[in-house]
C-alpha cells in the first residue's frame, strides 16, 4: 500500500486491515470479522505477553461459560440495568424453546461470582485473582469498527475477590500498574483516567480508564479497571468468615484489555506502508532476505541460512527464499510490520556482513558474529523510536482550554484531549454534551488541579474531554 | 484421595475432576462447567501442543464468529439435518428480536466456507489449511458428564480446501498421522476406525476416528477427521480456476480434537492417588519439595533453590516451601499428576545429591551436578511406564466374537472393543441395535479381514463393535 493514514485514516485503516491480513469483514454477522492468520496471530501473542504479566503477579488462568441464565445475570439490578439493552439472548435449544433464556455473556461478572460465593469459604481462600482470554458479546447499534467496536469482542478479563475494600483498591493500583509496562512495552502512549459518575462501570464503585490518541485526534479506550465494592458480593452472596468467625462480604475488582489493543497497536504506529509491530507480538519478529544474483542462491543460502538457524532458536524467524524480488519481499514485509529485516547478498556475506533494516528503515550493517548481540540493541532502539514518534503525535494532541468558544475552536482545529475546568454537576456536562465537543473522560489519575467550571465557572476540577471512538 | 477407579470408575472420575482442580460443575447451567485454573492450563498446554504439530504442517491459527446466520448455515442439506435438532440459537438483541436468527456454531464448516469461497480463486491460492482453538455448541440432550459430552466444548478444529479429492483425502492421511503423534505424546492408546456410512460425519464423504478405551471397558471417540469431498463447495461456491482456467469445485476436509483428550488422559493414566499427567501438559512439571528439619529452612533452601532457579528456565517448576509436612506436599502434588518431584534434606544435600521420584512412584537418587541430563530420562522412563501400563489396559479389553451369544458374554463381562463381522446391511445393524451389546464403531484402519456377519451369515467384513461414551 502507498497511502498516508494523516486526513485520510478511516480509509487507510480499513485497506491495512484487508491488506495486511488482520481481518476480513466479508462475514455475514455484522460487528463479528474474522481474524486472519497475520491479526489472529499478532492478537494471541499480544495477549500471550498480558497472560504473563498476569502469572506474574499471581493471577491464574481459568475458563468460564459464555451462557449465563437470565435469573442468575439479572441479580445486581444496576449492572443488568447497564447492559439489557446491548446483550444477545439463546432462546432456544434446537427446534424447542429453552426453560430459561441465556444471555451470551457481555462481561463474566456475573457468571464468575455466583461460582466465587462457592470458593470463599474463609479469609484463607482470599484473594481470589484470576482471568481468562475470550470472547464477549453486545448487540452494538451503533457503527461498527474492526477490532474497535464489534458484537464479537476477544479479550483478557480479570476479576479478584478480597477482604477488604482497601485491598480491592490497591489492587486496582496494580492492575493499573500492569496495563502500564503492557501498553509500555507495545510503545503506547496512554493517560489513566478516572471515569465521572455517569460514565463508570455499570455496578462499579469507580472506574479507571487507559486512554490514547487515535491519528485523527479522536481518543480510544483501551483498558479499564473497576472496583466494584461488595456490591456484586451482596447480590452473588460472595462472603467469607474472617479470623474472628465473623461473616463478611468479599470486596471485588475486575479489569480489561480487548482487542483494541491492537487497534490502537496497528493505528498509532502504522505508516504509508503498512503496519509496525512492535517485537513482543510480531508474528514473524526477523525476516531474512536473501540477495540473489546470477544463480549464486546455493552459496547465499549456503552462509545466510545457517545465521537464521541459529536465530530461530531465539526468535520467531522466517526466511524469504521465495522467487519474487528483493523490492517486493522488501514491500510485503513492510506492509506486514515485522520489526527486523536481515537482508545479506554474496558480497555483504564473503566479508562476514549482513545488513540490519529495522522497520523504522534504520540500516546497520552487521558482522554475523555478533549479531546475536546486535538484536536486543536493535529491537531497543527499534521501540524507542516507535514510542518517541508515538508520544510526539499524543503530545501535539494534549490542549487546555479555558472557554467555549477555545474548546470549540480546538476540537474543530486539533480534535486530541482538551484540559477543562468542571463543576462535576450533570446540568454542565448536559450543557456540554449539546455543544457536541464531545465527552467527559473524567479526571486523570495524580491530575488534582483545581479550575473554574467552563459551563458556569462554579469551583470544580481539571478534566479531560474529547471526541471518542 | 484414596479411591480405585476400577469398579468404580463414575465416582472415581468425579471425585479426581473436584479434587484435582480441573472442573467445577456447579455452574448453574447444564454441560457448561466452570474450567478450573489447574484444570484449563492443562488443556491449554494440550491444546499449545496440538497447535504446535499443526503449526509445523503448514497449518495456519485463525478465529472465526461463533453465531452463523440461518440462512448460510442451512445451505448443506445434509448438514443441517445431522445438526438442526442440538444447535443453540441467538434469537434476540437487547429486547428486540433479530432480524435473522443466529445459531451457536456446533461445528465451524458453515462459518469458514463462505470465506473460503472468497479466498480460494486460482489453483494457487490452495491449499488452504487452518484452524482455531475455541468452544462449540450443542443443545445435548443426553446426560452430560464433565469435558466428555456438553453444551459447550472446548476443542480445536482444523479446515483445509484442496484442489483435488486426492489431495483431501492425502489431508486426511495426514491429519491421522499429525492426531497419531499428538496422542502418542499423552501415552494414549488408540485405534484408528472409518466411521460406518449411518455414522459418518453430516455431510462427509466418509469419517475417520480414533478411539480409545476408558477403565469402565467403554471406549471414547477421542478425535475425528472428515473428508467432505466437494459437497459443502458446492453449497458454499467454493470454486477456483485451474491453471487452464477451468472453473472447479475445491475438495476439503475437517478434524477436531476436543477437551476429550484431557478426558482420556485423565481417566486412563489416573489411580488411586489422583491424576498423571504426561509432561507436556502438567502445569508444573517438577515440583521441589525442601525437606527442612530442626530449622534448618534457610539450609536447604540456599543449596536447593539454585537447583530449583537453574531448572525453571527448562522446564515448568514449582518450589513448595509451604509450612506443611512433606507427606502432605507428596500427597497433594500427586493428586495434581505433577510427572517429576525433587526432594531433598540437609545429608542428601550436603553430600552434592537430591531424590528424583516420578509420579509412578520411580525414585533415584542423583547427583545435582548431573540433573539436567537427568530430567529428560526421566520425563523419558515416566512416559514408557504410562504408555505401557495404559497399552495392557487396552490390549486386555481387545477381542474378538464369532457368535451373537459370545458377543453377549464378552459385553456383559468385559466390555472393551470386540471384532465380529458384519455384512454391512442396515438390518444386521438395526438388529445389533436391538441386542443391546454397543453400536458399531467401525472398520479398523489397516485391517481388510473378511468374516461372515454375526446376525446373517454372509459375507461381511470385521468391525468394531462397542458401548461407546
Amino acid at each position: 500500500m502507498e497511502m498516508s493514514k494523516i486526513g485520510n485514516f478511516s480509509e487507510w485503516y480499513q485497506t491495512v486491515l484487508f491488506d495486511a491480513g488482520i481481518v476480513d469483514i466479508r462475514y455475514p454477522v455484522k460487528g463479528m470479522p474474522v481474524y486472519m492468520p497475520w491479526g489472529f496471530q499478532s492478537l494471541d501473542y499480544m495477549f500471550s505477553f498480558l497472560e504473563k504479566l498476569l502469572d506474574e503477579t499471581g493471577h491464574q488462568k481459568m475458563l468460564f461459560p459464555v451462557a449465563i441464565p437470565e435469573s442468575t445475570f439479572s441479580k445486581e439490578t444496576e449492572h443488568i440495568k447497564g447492559f439489557e439493552d446491548e446483550v444477545l439472548w439463546i432462546t432456544h435449544g434446537g427446534l424447542a424453546p429453552l426453560e430459561e433464556r441465556l444471555v451470551l455473556r457481555p462481561t463474566s461478572e456475573t457468571a464468575m461470582y455466583p461460582m466465587f460465593a462457592l470458593w470463599a469459604r474463609s479469609h484463607a481462600d482470599l484473594p481470589i485473582k484470576i482471568y481468562q482470554t475470550t470472547s464477549v458479546y453486545r448487540h452494538e447499534t451503533k457503527a461498527t469498527r474492526p477490532l474497535i467496536r464489534g458484537r464479537e469482542v476477544y479479550w483478557n478479563e480479570a476479576h479478584t475477590s478480597h477482604a477488604t475494600l482497601d485491598e480491592a483498591a490497591q489492587n486496582v493500583e496494580e492492575a493499573i500498574k500492569i496495563y502500564s509496562e503492557f501498553y509500555k512495552a507495545l510503545c503506547i502512549p496512554f493517560v489513566v483516567i478516572k471515569r465521572p459518575e455517569f460514565d463508570k462501570f455499570a455496578g462499579a464503585l469507580y472506574t479507571y480508564a487507559f486512554d490514547t490518541v487515535m491519528p485523527d485526534g479522536r481518543t480510544l479506550q483501551i483498558a479499564t479497571a473497576h472496583n466494584l465494592g461488595d456490591n456484586f458480593a451482596k447480590a452473588y452472596d460472595v462472603k467469607y468468615s474472617t479470623e474472628t468467625g465473623e461473616q463478611r462480604y468479599a470486596c471485588q475488582t475486575s479489569y480489561g484489555i480487548s482487542m483494541r489493543g491492537l487497534a490502537a497497536v496497528i493505528s498509532i504506529h502504522g505508516d504509508e506502508k503498512g503496519l509496525k509491530l512492535p517485537f513482543e507480538i510480531a508474528p514473524v519478529q526477523i525476516v531474512f532476505v536473501p540477495i540473489y544474483s546470477k544463480d549464486n542462491n546455493a552459496a547465499v543460502d549456503a552462509v545466510l541460512r545457517p545465521v537464521y538457524e541459529s536465530l530461530r532458536t531465539l526468535y520467531r524467524c522466517r526466511y524469504d527464499d521465495s522467487r519474487k524480488r528483493p523490492g517486493e519481499k522488501y514491500y510485503f514485509w513492510e506492509l506486514k510490520g515485522v520489526p527486523l529485516r536481515i537482508e545479506a547478498g554474496m558480497r555483504d556475506l564473503s566479508e562476514g556482513k549482513v545488513t540490519l533494516v529495522d522497520r523504522n528503515g534504520t540500516k546497520k550493517q552487521v558482522a554475523i558474529a555478533g549479531i546475536a548481540d546486535e538484536i536486543p540493541r536493535a529491537v531497543d532502539a527499534y521501540h524507542k523510536k516507535l514510542y518517541a514518534d508515538a508520544k510526539a503525535f499524543f503530545d501535539r494532541h494534549q490542549f487546555t482550554a479555558n472557554t467555549v468558544k477555545e474548546l470549540r475552536e480546538m476540537m474543530d482545529e486539533y480534535r486530541g484531549m482538551i484540559r477543562i475546568g468542571w463543576c462535576g454537576s450533570m446540568e454542565c456536562a448536559e450543557e456540554l454534551d449539546k455543544l457536541e465537543v464531545g465527552k467527559i473522560l473524567g479526571y486523570e489519575k495524580g491530575n488534582a488541579k483545581k479550575r473554574k467550571c467552563i459551563i458556569c465557572g462554579r469551583d470544580g476540577d481539571e478534566v479531560i474531554i474529547s471526541k471518542s471512538y
